[in-house]
């Protein structure tokens, strides 16, 4: 039984109503900011990086063809900015940078290069619209990568940042494994760019170590320092992507780097979709206006498919039990109101809610719920009997939504014979599992 | 090609030796906390719930000879306390709790219940160590689930409390959706019931709506109430679960619930192997000595298995591409010294790294390295102009890494038949990609 042979089996599918999703994360919670002026929660923008940190996942291999319809299909989406690998990575990336440029989209251009003039010199010759120049300020990078000290560092990049600015582009400057610089030389080198005129400085976490709270820390010290805008880029591997990419904003950072699905290096970066989640969380209207969200779920296909991987079983929003309710508790106050449960809903994605009322852990409302979608007529007492029916065969193996149906059939059948005698059973100790 | 046919064509397998890797994050740091006696990241408990909120999951149905085999898994890699399905759930249900009671586990045995006496009573005669009592206290819970108000919730939370101490059972009592309760009711709940002298509380984001700094500030201020051990319960559908339950553990927090690949209600909570590579980055030491981290993918293979998902590609540690690089400069870095890009040495878990040479994105310092391999001597200038051969028919065409090693062995067979004078050629541009 495949998963999602069992799903459309076994669950219960349910109209996605908008009442109460809006609403109730920011009126319920007391720890909701509240006028901050530093957090940019509600104006981030997205430089989506499928195309440069993507194709460093392991099994990318885009062609020309297939970046064309990943760029224009992010652009319909509605991300501010694109970015591609660098052209100096071979010629091909050189001449797909050039036709990308030439499709007219509404993101920005961006491609990623090294802080060297040679790179600098070929990306300005694409089309681009900026520069998103790295360099490791790390101990270990400097020492096992480049071998350049802080002193070269500084030098190169007031000369390439001088260079891009020349020639009327957009320069962003990242240092490499920003959590493990020297602060002071960071703080010292982010100072100098931003004098000389940098449009954006970015924070890096590129082995994946920061925690949500050093990135609040980092970000909020750099906020001081400079007054240009500020952009992350976290990766995942140890699972603090989204939260600090959120953190980050809550400090003041200005943009955000994603991913379709979050591949590259390693198990990669924030996935788009896992940071949408976020947001709409953080705030519906700005999200909803600003993306077209209902192109997700197409996007995470076309990319899936281009990589030759699976959408992970528990993908934030699109994956297959996002929004399946299962135990008898939560299934009861989902179908009392959809927010009980669920944070985000599932129609502003194009997506739908199941519940599931074919298992042991379900519960009489659930079952109820049911047996009026089946056109039947029961009492509370009946429905609950019915489920301790449904619970006994679902604890002997897994059961198919008409395995339920046909207990429910069978017994409505029953009770038209017989009087309502056997209603008065003691299930409710039975009726709905807890679960949080 | 399938993604791991892919992976160990073109790829350049590599020992993993342990250099570096214990003490990168401590000691380059300036935002380590340093005699932070709040925090309790190295010394943590976890209560496995995989037989609990796992069988919350769509696809999951446990019998049980499974629950048998996942518990005894659990129980050798070293969790602390298992936690099972509520035995009022169903007749199976509680009769399965028994049977794992009896296996002489070394890990505690939980199970979890309503806060209502029918169902403590059904649960302190199943051999459980102790009961992980719940109960709803947001506003949305009280009015759309159980109807209670805050005077029931606290008579009824005491009644059952003293229950269960009176029989020599651990007990903790949470509540569900507490960042969506009010925080009064909260902390005026909770130092009630720790006077009555529950062994813990819990703190559930069970719809997946809290930030880590929401959490580390509700769990910094609950620490400061009450005196008994602190839980948390994280959701992950904004993609915070491993980030909340690292700052829940600053904040003074004692026990985290996970799951294996985190599966549980929607897309499910903390995973157990995520929140072991956060961990291990933060302590090393605690968390090799405490658990049995080579018995992770093995426990992870058998409950996708049982609950028919594929491992996500980029799951954290054991997903495919986890330890995989792929852009030149990561290459280059990593051969010198793998800490510069990794933050967990995978060796730690049994597994092992790759480093891609057979992509338009390497670099000559990998395919330095696999000319080595292949037993081949070279010039650097001589690797370089090898290097742009591969890098030329990576650009058409996905490569595998014998493709790659033709090209290679058929350059090196030209130079014994030619001089050098092809080896001065202006490659360094296309050496090494920026990434970051």
């Amino acid at each position: 039984m495949s998963p999602s042979a069992e799903l459309s089996a076994a669950s219960l599918p349910m109209g996605s109503g908008a009442q109460g999703h809006q609403s109730t994360a920011r009126h319920n919670n007391p720890y909701q900011p509240v006028g901050d002026f530093l957090s940019n929660v509600s104006r981030f923008k997205l430089i989506e990086s499928t195309l440069r940190e993507g194709e460093q996942f392991a099994n990318a291999f885009f062609d020309t063809e297939t970046k064309i319809k990943i760029a224009r299909a992010l652009d319909e989406f509605g991300v501010d900015y694109i970015e591609l690998t660098s052209p100096a990575a071979s010629e091909q990336s050189r001449q797909d940078c050039e036709a990308i440029c030439k499709l007219g989209l509404k993101a920005k251009i961006l491609t990623h290069v090294r802080c060297t003039m040679a790179d600098a010199k070929i990306a300005v010759e694409t089309g681009v619209d900026g520069l998103d120049v790295v360099i490791g300020t790390s101990h270990m990078l400097r020492e096992f990568s480049h071998g350049k000290d802080m002193e070269y560092i500084t030098k190169s990049a007031i000369e390439v940042i001088n260079f891009v600015k020349s020639k009327g582009l957009e320069v962003r400057f990242s240092s490499e494994d920003s959590f493990r610089s020297d602060l002071v030389d960071l703080l010292a080198l982010y100072r100098t760019v931003d004098k000389v005129g940098v449009n954006r400085v970015g924070i890096a976490d590129t082995v994946g170590c920061a925690t949500p709270r050093q990135v609040y820390d980092l970000v909020r010290t750099l906020r001081g320092v400079v007054s240009c805008d500020i952009e992350c880029h976290m990766h995942n591997d140890t699972g603090c992507a989204i939260s600090n990419a959120f953190c980050a904003l809550e400090a003041g950072a200005t943009h955000v780097d994603v991913s379709v699905l979050g591949i590259g290096e390693r198990n990669g970066i924030t996935p788009l979709g896992g940071l949408m989640a976020r947001m709409i969380v953080q705030d519906r209207e700005y999200v909803t206006k600003k993306y077209k969200l209902h192109k997700l779920k197409e996007i995470e296909d076309m990319v899936a498919e281009a990589v030759q991987v699976n959408t992970p079983f528990n993908n934030y929003i699109t994956g297959f039990c996002a929004f399946t309710h299962k135990a008898g508790i939560h299934a009861k106050a989902i179908l009392n109101n959809p927010s009980t449960y669920e944070i985000i809903n599932p129609a502003d994605f194009g997506m739908t809610r199941y519940v599931h009322f074919a298992s042991r852990l379900t519960g009489w409302n659930a079952v109820k719920t049911r047996v009026g979608q089946l056109g039947l007529s029961m009492s509370d007492d009946q429905v609950k009997l019915v489920t301790s029916k449904i619970k006994a065969l679902a604890d002997v193996r897994p059961i198919a939504i008409d395995d339920a149906d046909s207990i429910i059939r069978s017994f409505h059948l029953s009770l038209d014979k017989t009087s309502e005698a056997n209603s008065d059973a003691p299930l409710d100790a039975q009726s709905e599992v807890a679960a949080n």
